[in-house]
């Protein structure tokens, strides 16, 4: 009797499906890929798309992978996602700890845990760096930024579309409380038509986030009663449930007020986002179309110019 | 009298006349920057021109700015710079751990020393997780490959060309000795030229990593002794020692000899790499032809289709 092999769920079959195409590479962490040349291309065109969507409109700023370990403390992330947070930990002693370090480390335990802490810690949605940047007296009609950057959730699987570590493309507002209104709500309309015209089926709902623990079930039940957030989803992989695949949320003036960021009228801004997930629309993309790029629809070739 | 504030080192100044110049948004954080829309574009612009220079002859792969942490461990950067590495601290507990890093977080202590290990890290150089993805059995010739991704170095520094979290361009060769040794000279050339045709005034150097302690003295002895490495330097910022803005190097074969790599002939391969350091050669550029990009050198601004 041959051996049977792990039973493997169903995304995990499907990205086993994949790196043996050689479009991902595997890692050996769940969550973690390497990318072939056809998928970078691929991530770049839908990047390039989504770029144009908002080009000349929007103030362009990058901000790297790794943030001030503030900005998460402030934003209320850690309280919110304990689970999903990065830590970044450094080593700072002499040779003596360094020798502490390798004997741990020869003996397979944990080195990690004598490390000390840092300013820093890994961004967890590209718009966060942004807010402690703005200046605090908003101008008449408020501010737009064009964000984009590396974000790190921890939530380990083996479905592709829940990675590790992915690239959020964001347009944000600061201003008043009907501006940021009419920026998510745009937005969630032109995001369906976007995915839609690239031959995705997609659907606009009303989500939340996963707010950790028991008190977070209640800012769960807030966020939905309050109807602050709407996902566009689709499907990203054989026998699942579809995912998000763009987010575009009102934070009322939950970043502005710890700030203290101001409207032109002088009261507490609101603030909104928009995310397209790049890594998860380019997944989408190959799960509707196929793996090769050549034979995709015409329409979606010509609008990614792949 | 009024207030002559702190004291401020060459670098500190010349990053604040940056950031008040809008080029370069301060985060708080020495190292940790947001870049405005001219500094994203000529980043961009240095990338597409290190880009061109090996196009269609390499292998195209990405990698996130997180890695498996063995890599680091199995790799020997753990060993040799363990106070340049960024590990990641995860939270898996419940309700109650969550009050626990919340009573922390509120009295202002560091609640990311109460996190548990991960199976992941900060990515410390664009080629290391590379290795680990190149099947044991190399082809003749040996493999080519370009890779780019944020790379993480814990040196805290008001010196814009020492950041912690930056990108690294790479190019990499595994196969025989001779192979590597050519592909380290090839580059090491060519980045120069190439550097050079920007208007830079640069210069190949005979360099060495920053080997931690007192066994490190020896490895960067070994490292100089055996020319493995070269630099191509540059000015960066005014009253500071030119940095390397490109780094050329072999590394015999200590990567593929723990990965069992062979060449063709069934030897242990040898691997080099040249790694173009994107933001430094944009901060040389800024330095020598000045922060109006449209005031630069006709050649340069050809070059880099700016």
């Amino acid at each position: 009797m041959s051996d049977p092999g792990p039973v493997l769920s169903s995304g995990a079959r499907y990205r086993d499906e994949l790196v043996a195409r050689g479009l991902l590479l595997a890692t050996g962490v769940d969550g973690l890929y390497g990318f072939s040349n056809d998928l970078v291309r691929l991530i770049a065109a839908v990047e390039t798309y989504v770029s144009a969507a908002g080009a000349g409109k929007y103030e362009v700023l990058r901000f790297p992978p790794v943030v001030p370990r503030v900005v998460l403390e402030r934003s209320g992330y850690v309280r919110s996602f304990p689970d999903l947070v990065g830590a970044v930990r450094t080593f700072t002693g002499g040779d003596e700890a360094h020798h502490a370090l390798l004997r741990t480390l020869d003996a397979g335990g944990d080195w990690t845990a004598g490390l000390g802490g840092s300013d820093v810690a890994l961004c967890a949605a590209a718009c966060q760096p942004l807010y402690p940047t703005i200046t605090p007296d908003l101008p008449v009609g408020g501010r737009r930024f064009d964000v984009c950057g590396y974000v790190f959730r921890h939530e380990p699987s083996s479905d592709v579309a829940r990675m590790l570590s992915f690239r959020q493309y964001e347009y944000v507002y600061a201003g008043d409380e009907l501006g940021a209104l009419a920026h998510r709500d745009h937005w969630t309309e032109v995001a369906a038509e976007m995915l839609s015209d690239l031959g995705l089926d997609v659907a606009a709902t009303l989500a939340s986030d996963p707010f950790f623990g028991r008190a977070g079930r209640a800012l769960t039940a807030t966020q939905r009663e309050g109807a602050l957030k709407y996902e566009v989803v689709a499907a990203t992989a054989p026998d699942a449930p579809t995912t998000a695949i763009t987010s575009a949320n009102c934070h009322l003036d939950h970043f502005c007020r710890e700030l203290g960021i101001r409207t032109a009228a002088g009261e507490t801004a609101h603030s909104s986002c928009v995310g397209f997930g790049l890594e998860r629309i380019a997944f989408a993309l190959l799960f509707a179309h196929g793996p090769n790029l050549a034979g995709w629809p015409d329409r979606a070739r010509a609008r990614l110019a792949v």
